[in-house]
């Protein structure tokens, strides 16, 4: 049984697990306050060309997306987000619960538009009963989106001055941060994408790590304060050093962007598998995640030996589905997709 | 200057603030356990024939709403409503300051159906990331809707039946009920409404009341523990016998529905006069407020002597706007519209 | 029976209601919008020597501690207030449900000082843990206290510094406002008490109205974004000129502090039948609350024909409770209490 | 420099550790549904006598608490813990940031007895005000607590009877859980605490592992709806199997006993080292924190080589300091102590 259903199938890069054996019994102090995590957060400044950035480490997305924008929002704002943007859809709520309305947005692509955003605000400011509307505070995207594809920089630009002009913060949830730094479809840098929001995080849990997430806060007003918000959200890990070594191991010899280009790779291979054997794309996406549409009899049979993540129905004999590369795909797993793919329509 | 702006722009129906003036030099313990608050119970239990329900009186609808939802829901669960339901549009992100997201459907004339819950509930539970989704908890209609229609006995029964199929609680927003229970088009009583919900008020601020809403909660299980949420939620009002005496003039001699009719016979008067001078309508509405689609320059005249609603932009040259009769409306109020409105189109 | 319970038995001061009666079918627009809120407004400023203050009504206690405490405070602080506070004890938890922790202090006579805040500043910066601590972020006092004692003008002077010192808000319940500032031993002017804390309000439900408190916003950081909060809290009433027109009524010909005045004299008379009857009393209040200690016995015998407030244990054969005077108490009702206490040791 | 500072300054046992190495390259499903974890929910349950028990892995011990008593916990219910309780004092407010109180009643040793719970409940009953005041709906405790002591058998067994006599529930905090267990002054063994409880868990992050706690659900009520909790509360592990293989590892050839047991014997001679050279015990404990009152001169002669926690101040020249030792302190480490303890005073 081969799995393709997601990115955070295996345990860690070996390198990064190098780091945590070798380093096993030294004492450190808590909380990540010792000094991997110290290292890590100034390779990560020198990655994102950003000396004055405030770097933290949290353990996984749900938690990370809760504790930024608990953090950013006044009581009375909501975060503006795509229908289809993790923090709307599979989060159980976990927004809400911190009192905090997900605005959702029509989404094109996974995508949000600069003038969707102008729009809601300027509808909201306009309205008689404004005061009985819950105000914008935040935008949140994805990059890569939920289905893979990535914003644009004159996207991310006309976003990000948006965001100035109106008094919203902008937060690129970076979950799979380096699938989309490393697409053949991408035109922004990491420090230009540091540079075009407030705050955005660079997920290891999807891209090499056991776990881990770094949070980047770009602007001096989310930075304040943000420590206290990480204990009382239960994300500020005891043996923080965990965190800081594998983020330290992974922003060593260029490994985050190497791994990363990887699994870019293995997942042109799985398009070129499906595509070739004539399946429809559902989405069209540049990056690790690639999504199907095939007919529900041939998609039980390729389901004996290989995982995939069931996406959405499209009809009533065709599913949408996702296979998903990640730095551990090997040419072996694909090769013998492949084979299986080919071998449905005999 | 006239205005139908709503159908909360004076005080209360003499009957009412009588009972206040007469009783005001007397001595009443607080936080509705004085007498005049148990004799509306009564009432109101006679009105519903629901002998059992517990009666509880609230100042206003936003903090009548967040207490049942956040007295009802468990943390990780939701309120399906319609998209353009109140608790989604109008509180400030009040029902989600307490935890709850608002799963928001669309909705067609402003109401939700059975069948669309069911396949909410169904989709949910059938999802493989169900514990990564907010669970459903209550549906939470309106009667009459914000766009003033009125959901039929069948609708009802089978949104209650679904509910009750799915574990979930239904729950019926009456911010106007009267003026939904003496519609031309309504075809349910009010105790056949209270035995289709698990619990449902009786909007006294827009029907005749200084202020103060009715909860009637007929599901023992949402009885208990009613009050100390009262209390946290800052509803529990120190003078409740205020509330217990308006409630209780409002349902002597049937006051509560002889001035919803009479606000109703009001709109239907309103209806005509647009009508009739050939404006079409934004939505059918059988109840008390009336809208209609007016081309901006004519609304710039109208605008001089009337007060009314804006509801939304119809195209670049027309508005649509909601006029609203009241238990307080007059004949010469209407008939002052009517020259106005005729005299437009000359 | 005559009531001593509290000073929220009776409805409105005549003068007050007199207000409603007459403007009962005029129209208003909603929310607190309309011109008697206006009005309310400008001689609220005048009367705290704060033209720059913005000025907010509310319904009852509850909903404008729990308002203005989420408003001012990020999440990961509390609120600094006596033990025996009524946001510590008597709010079935309303500020922890905004999230915030209530952080108790020892209480002498229901006051906390200047030095026990610093001290606990102090104590949370050096605290090498300090970011596993919740962070203070404002004082809450109440004048009067719950005990009807009063801070003196020095205590306030030093709490207020020491809050700006700190970067600490001052917010001061005056739910009694009234009774203290017309108390014999008061040394503190309106105008005084306002330009000593940052946020204030001026209790109407206790002091002549049916209900309604006036929050007095004095710092600006405080002023923005408060109406968005009223809404989301349930806190903004439909029909909010029912709250300017009475606290127009209440400063208009000093009625507030006349007819505090008048409970503070009757009061004055209810310690005088105890005292001079050899009771001691529990505190020493120089406000419109009296407390006492009184053998059951006697407590029940009295207990048939007067109402008042059971408020502790003292021991197995005394209690201590409470007599409150309000502005409606009359001469007749002391003297009949003073017949019954003078009879109790005959 | 050697560390006593605490319990989590190494990473994890090498039994632990090499379990991560071995399948690190394995697939395997997230979120806690994969083999290794359920393999562990079963060494868990065996361990404790409890095959009806639900266990489920966290990352941390905050975030362990909060979701526990986020999901246990009615609105307007508080938890009651000891003053000292980690829920009270060290967690920023997590437990309030779900909306509820901490009830904080005084502690001997940091303990609560029986007793006072039920004298705070009677109390709650049988106030007038009740409604006004946080319902109790849960007791907290830990075991050990915070100052290492224990509860004795015959205390859980009073507490926990107390509790169901009153409707609470009890959840015991065993984030040091094995150093109890193992402690000479432990009178009950696992399967008798997990029966005198509704919740408890069983700490890794101090006894072993890199992170991990198993929280062992033995009350039906709760086991109910506990997953969608976890995701909310941002605290459901992506790559769950690393919890389910170090618990695994943990709970094989009973390793948490034994390494739970060796830091208990290395803090008896820690605190030999300090009473023998004639230093005052801070508290009593017997487990593996010792805490001791030393002069502030000589302290700072001992920080030059030994870290050590700082717990409080004891007067003007001493200060109360924590020593701890883990599953990973060594002979050495306590003998190079005695040798600079014993010289403090040459």
């Amino acid at each position: 049984m081969i799995h393709f259903n997601s990115d955070y199938l295996e345990g860690a890069h070996p390198a990064v697990l190098q780091r945590l054996v070798e380093t096993n019994m030294e004492q450190a102090i808590g909380y990540g306050c010792d000094p991997y995590c110290e290292a890590a957060r100034e390779k990560i400044r020198a990655a994102c060309g950003a000396p004055e950035a405030d770097v933290q480490f949290l353990v996984g997305g749900t938690q990370t997306n809760t504790t930024i924008i608990a953090s950013a929002l006044r009581p009375f704002q909501g975060a503006i987000c795509a229908v289809s943007g993790h923090i709307n859809c599979h989060e159980t709520g976990a927004i809400e619960s911190t009192g905090h309305k997900v605005i959702a947005l029509p989404a094109e692509s996974g995508k949000i538009t600069a003038q969707q955003v102008a729009d809601y605000v300027e509808w909201h400011r306009n309205d008689e009963s404004m005061e009985h509307i819950v105000y914008p505070g935040m935008v949140y995207i994805s990059y890569p989106t939920e289905g893979g594809t990535l914003y644009s920089k004159a996207e991310l630009t006309a976003m990000y001055e948006t965001c100035r002009q109106y008094g919203l913060y902008l937060f690129i949830d970076g979950a799979r941060l380096g699938y989309g730094l490393t697409s053949d479809a991408c035109d922004v840098t990491l420090p230009e994408l540091a540079h075009l929001c407030d705050v955005f995080y660079i997920g290891g849990t999807k891209i090499g790590l056991l776990f881990g997430e770094a949070v980047v806060i770009m602007n001096p007003a989310l930075q304040r304060d943000f420590r206290p918000m990480l204990k009382q959200r239960g994300a500020m890990l005891a043996k923080g050093r965990l965190l800081g070594l594998q983020f330290d191991a992974l922003f060593t010899d260029d490994l985050y962007f190497r791994i990363s280009r990887h699994a870019n790779e293995m997942a042109k291979k799985i398009r070129e598998v499906f595509v070739s054997a004539g399946y429809p794309l559902l989405f069209d996406s540049p990056t690790n995640q690639q999504f199907f549409v095939i007919p529900d009899d041939e998609l039980a049979i390729l389901a004996r030996d290989f995982g995939y993540e069931y996406w959405e129905r499209v009809d009533a004999t065709h599913s949408g589905v996702r296979f998903a590369a990640s730095w551990a795909t090997t040419d072996e797993q694909v090769e013998a997709l492949r084979k299986a793919v080919n071998g449905l329509k005999k």
